[in-house]
């Protein structure tokens, strides 16, 4: 069934990383040490609800191509009004920004990754840019190969330039390619261009009122709990 | 000097990697094993020797945007009926061609890069397209945080485009970016677009006859004698 496969390509935000905690500890050790009280739970939430949106306006020209830092960086400044964040400066606000270079992995991925590493190329194919996925690797121990990106493309998931620029630039057919990720979605979309797939649950990555993406919701290629579940079941 | 760096940019071919030893050891493995004699070391230094001009045809418009194993091979089958090669089928033409994925680095390489890599962002800045960046470093066990080619600006150095397109996507000033070459041109390239130059002499580059690049032509901001010698001079 994943026969051929010779490199797999990662979602990033919820998949290789919790991206929930890490703001949230983040923002609550950034508020304690300023003294800025505010709803950093909230705020987080809100963030990420934004980013979907944000890429819409990308995704349907409203926007020229804008990359994640700066999408981020608009719905940071909109939330900081809603939820009356206030006395910070440019740089306090660059600082909060870059927390999506500060994001840890889940306990799983750097040992799920190293495995992996052993008989695959290993790449991101996240729609962060590219200084984001190289700073939080650092930050996070990532071991990754190749740090591919939408910016690479200039085109977000789940444009089919993304997962066939992919592909190509490994050198590769898209069969011997596998998207990775914890959204159905994506892997829908991977799967449509001739990517392999492999499922990963993450049913906690909106925090403990997750309701979509609790488990796959289609017959993709492989379905593993973790990433080290995902190195045993693909021989590495 | 190097105040402020927080990443360098390598040059691969001759700069990390000992291309011209590797290819003629792997050829001459190939031909034994193949009993296919040739003058191997005549056809390794032509095919380098073809390198700059076949690049020259997409610099100059002749060629639309062409990545390098496409320009190897274009190269190759010229060479492979001058020197009389004969009897090789498609496959072994193939093999043959990514011979470039399969280069060795310098006996310094890896250590050094290894050291780079705890204080600074380490990426490639080559002309090789992407794949082939990254097999080699699966090969040669070089630990980049990046892979940046030529591929992902589709311009070939010394175009602009190739040096400030790293310094973007790397999220830092062109000043932040130290690019680190054998090649003087190379830095003196880098240089007009505001990148800080390491230079570091491969003096066997082109084998025992070697003339150019034998040392720093022009006041780099570091000449380091290898990458260990390199990672001492910027404390790391």
């Amino acid at each position: 069934m994943v026969e051929g496969v010779k490199a797999l390509v990662f979602d990033v935000f919820g998949t290789v990383v919790d991206w929930r905690s890490s703001i949230i500890a983040d923002l609550e050790a950034f508020g304690r040490a300023r003294n800025v009280r505010a709803d950093w739970v909230g705020l987080t939430d809100a963030w990420r609800a934004g980013y979907q949106p944000a890429m819409d306006r990308v995704r349907k020209g409203e926007l020229p191509w804008t990359h994640i830092d700066v999408l981020h960086r608009m719905v940071l400044d909109r939330l900081l009004v809603e939820f009356k964040v206030e006395g910070l400066s440019e740089a306090d606000k660059a600082h909060v920004n870059r927390v999506w270079h500060r994001l840890n992995g889940w306990p799983d991925a750097v040992e799920g990754l190293t495995r992996l590493k052993r008989k695959f190329i290993i790449s991101t194919l996240s729609n962060g840019n590219t200084s984001l996925l190289v700073n939080m690797a650092k930050h996070a121990g990532l071991p990754w190969d190749c740090v591919l990106s939408a910016e690479t493309f200039k085109a977000y998931k789940p444009d089919p330039r993304a997962y066939l620029g992919a592909a190509e630039v490994l050198g590769l057919k898209p069969g011997e390619v596998m998207m990775t990720a914890a959204h159905n979605s994506d892997l829908v979309a991977a799967s449509m261009q001739g990517l392999r797939t492999a499922f990963v649950a993450r049913p906690k990555e909106y925090g403990p009122h997750q309701k979509k993406d609790m488990k796959a919701e289609h017959a993709f290629d492989v379905v593993a709990t973790d990433f080290v579940d995902l190195a045993a079941k693909l021989g590495a």
